[in-house]
């Protein structure tokens, strides 16, 4: 039997060497590097697969996503019978934490604004506003959303969560379902969005979302940050929310085509502030660690951590 | 008897309500409109105070400084015999915490270099490493010290303090004196500068000290961040030490010359990030509120909390 490792764009070297280490003595093929029986392959570990990867695989097991977004995975058409887990990593969790809290406050404390004052040789304390004047909103609250939100509640803050069940969390302010989601926005100045893209969220942060923020914060207009999916938005919406000051700013690591190309209308744009998809990236030394740690579960009977729920799509 | 306001370059108008607002009932005078006898003043608040202010004042009890740097009240050639205390306030420290975490963020995450291509529209994603990988060293360990820490500990960085005396914070190193400071440096990638400006620290950050910064770090150079005072940094030695790659980059919210004079070639420094002196500002409301709870501990017969040690200078 077989352990599959495919994954678009990362490196074959780096992810075998780390899977060998966890997994030693087991037969690991690298999809596009090594001849392999797809009928053998009993655990299939992927990122960003290509469709037609699964078909093949009669005897597939398990699939292991080495991530924490699953979207590429459930829309596959050959999406195959057998449970589905991603991952859940204390690593890549800070990352996001890290990546959250650096656009947060980078908007918070007009880092690019004290930028284009220095091109100018400008000297100019603008008012500035403590954290606590300033509301967060944090849309998606599972294992990303809610760490980011210890972070930024301590900076002083104040944070809300919004998630499909209600969740609730020290020092956080909580709101779920459908019924929350329009006091939610209203009350938020700066919304970051942390969802898994599925059918349900798909194309949610359009124009109807924005119109729905707070007006009333002290940058002006509300802030958009995104490192869910670029499924979730509508770039033409946040485009023309930005130009009409419906949004006063937005940072988007994930977009609708990735790689951007280069004739995107966002690169340009002056209140956009762009990273390539890169918020959180997948370290292959501890994610090859827990994947190891999936398949001895699996392998003693019991059933893998962290599956998908296949009818939510997450 | 008097209690005089003077502050040179903040609002007159905020800081008299302020103060009138926790001070009420009391012959408040403001240094610069309103007439006063300075023999009748017993309690000066002050912020960069021209120097001379003091010598008339042939009755003054106490000098309250209305932030947390008194350097410009220690090196006054007039300085009254009374007790000097100093403002402990959480928003300010809070502050302070949102700048360091931003800055030591923005280096980490490598905000100017995305900037940079998102201006040529290229899409690269550069290796990342987390923050565990990261060593961010904090020279000054006191009230403002020691809150930044406690955030840059939660967001994984391997994080430590240099002080005068020793401390012991729970996951953080700490080292002290001059014995401690070659240590200290030597295990420091990024070094944030909370240091008071004394006779002891007037010129520190020269090039000696980046020398002894390590250079086997994840940026292929040390950084240096400071927001402290601009007395403690040779900014010769800054500019010689980025163009020799000595040091990686620096950002600097505090200057030799206040504000920064047009001319000075660290506005164009590519390696260099200027905010404008307003790391942490001081707040009219709770810092009048903290100074009134020290008046009434002195009109009590308390001594006033967070006095300066003449000797020490801060
Ligand atoms: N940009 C990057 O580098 C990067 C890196 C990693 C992950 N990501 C993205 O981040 C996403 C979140 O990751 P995670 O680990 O936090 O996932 P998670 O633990 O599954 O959390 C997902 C959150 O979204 C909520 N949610 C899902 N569908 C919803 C709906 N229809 N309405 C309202 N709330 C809904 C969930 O609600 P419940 O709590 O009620 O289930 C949960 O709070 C991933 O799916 C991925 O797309 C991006
Ligand atoms: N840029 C801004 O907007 C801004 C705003 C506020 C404050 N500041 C600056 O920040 C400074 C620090 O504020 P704070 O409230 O943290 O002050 P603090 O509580 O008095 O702490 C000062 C720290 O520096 C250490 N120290 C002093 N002299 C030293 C020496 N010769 N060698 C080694 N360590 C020495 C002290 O050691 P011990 O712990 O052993 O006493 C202490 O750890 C202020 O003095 C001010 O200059 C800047």
């Amino acid at each position: 039997m077989t352990i599959l490792f495919c994954a678009t764009g990362w490196s074959n070297e780096l992810w075998s060497d780390a899977l060998a280490r966890y997994l030693p003595g087991r037969d690991i093929s690298i999809h596009g590097r090594d001849a392999y029986d797809p009928a053998s392959v009993r655990h299939a570990l992927v990122w960003r697969q290509p469709h037609g990867l699964f078909r093949p695989m009669t005897h597939l097991e398990h699939v292991f996503v080495l991530g924490a977004g699953v979207d590429k995975v459930m829309s596959d058409p050959d999406l195959p019978p057998c449970p589905i887990a991603r991952v859940v990593d204390p690593d890549l969790t800070m990352r996001m934490t890290e990546w959250v809290t650096l656009q947060v406050l980078a908007h918070h404390r007009r880092f690019r604004t004290h930028l284009a004052q220095q091109a100018e040789r400008r000297w100019h304390q603008a008012q500035q506003w403590p954290a606590s004047a300033v509301r967060v909103g944090i849309m998606g609250f599972g294992h990303l959303g809610r760490d980011a939100a210890e972070v930024l509640a301590r900076l002083g803050f104040r944070v809300a969560g919004w998630s499909r069940t209600a969740h609730s969390v020290p020092g956080v302010e909580t709101f779920s379902g459908a019924a929350g989601l329009a006091p939610f926005l209203a009350r938020t100045d700066i919304l970051v969005v942390l969802l898994p893209l599925t059918p349900d969220t798909t194309g949610v942060l359009d124009r109807d979302l924005f119109v729905g923020l707070a007006r009333d914060g002290v940058f002006g207009g509300p802030i958009l940050i995104n490192a869910g999916r670029g499924g979730l938005q509508v770039e033409g919406d946040i485009i023309a929310a930005l130009d009409d000051g419906t949004l006063a700013a937005a940072t988007l690591d994930v977009f609708e085509t990735e790689p951007l190309p280069a004739s995107s209308p966002l690169w340009a744009h002056p209140k956009i502030t762009i990273t390539p998809h890169n918020a959180a990236d997948s370290d292959a030394d501890t994610i090859s660690r827990l994947v190891a740690r999936q398949i001895e579960r699996v392998e003693a009977g019991l059933p893998a951590d962290h599956l998908v729920d296949r009818t939510l799509g997450y």
